[in-house]
């Protein structure tokens, strides 16, 4: 398993860590299989989403904010439920398909690391399986 | 990787695609492992659920209709921005197990691929893992 | 593929799975690989979330029911519409890397069926999956 290190910087930020994942994926020999790439973190999160236009991220930010509201009568004493909440919706990992030994994301999608409670240093896990 | 091509015909639509996932399931000679189902696009999602009454497809897609609206003063210049955003929150794949050799899907579960910008040519990439 | 039982008793709630994961996973002589967890069901999911404060529970469930009310113009017939777009929002499944033949959990995750419509008695299919 392989480990990606990242230091937010704000609350709620969309960290792209698109070429991390990639350079991992080309250490190993692997023709098919896929890429699992998961958060340690229960106020954290992983998505898969436009990489070209940052409006977009901020768009997605923004929505979930709306959606859960960081005050919303919780009862949680550390403040962050919200963080939490926004964890199980968007979830704690994405699996990406490799085919002839790349990740087969669409043209326009990246992997982000979701930060729903930051600033704080943070990791990823990345395992890759090997299809048949 | 396997690959299935479909065609919708709405904005806001879910397309049962789980016979095609079967028929590649059963191509494969693999008694226990796991399918996962990929969409290589940022507007469009994969989804479970139910397969029997069509009332639960259209009140899943109403519902995020309502929680995500399409105007909600969105920065992203393509109007999408809404279908971006239920991309993150339905989640760009999902996986199934495999044993003796058929996908587990429970008695009232179908696969679904979850337009949400449509209607467009799109894809889903399907990959099949062997468990040991 | 191994399999769980287990009764839920009220109508949304979310049952700690960690321990039979565990279990499940010990029994298995895999140094890396991903686990696997998965419902058969279109009322119920499967999260990951803290397992320290149990009001981090709480709040989840009580405002995903803010989100997707019981009651909202449905169609569906049998008056359990919110649960099905619950399992949508939450998702199916959830994999979870296997590092030194142990589950790479966070120290506060657990991991978390969902009961969305209980009480019932439920299922959940766990997979194991060795790396490379």
């Amino acid at each position: 398993m392989d480990k990606i290190q990242l230091k937010t910087r704000s609350k709620t930020e969309f960290v792209d860590i698109t070429s991390e994942i990639n350079q991992i994926v080309q250490k190993r020999v692997i023709k098919e299989g896929i890429c699992h790439v998961y958060v340690p973190h229960t106020t954290a999160a992983i998505t898969i989403n436009e990489n070209a236009d940052p409006s977009v991220k901020k768009d997605i930010v923004n929505e979930l904010n709306k959606i859960v509201p960081w005050n919303d009568s919780y009862t949680h004493g550390e403040g962050n439920a919200a963080a939490h909440i926004k964890s199980t919706i968007v979830g704690s990992s994405a699996s990406i398909p490799i085919s002839d030994g790349k990740l087969t994301l669409g043209t326009w999608q990246g992997i982000y690391f979701c930060e729903f409670d930051g600033p704080r240093h943070r990791e990823a896990f990345v395992q890759i399986i090997k299809s048949e």
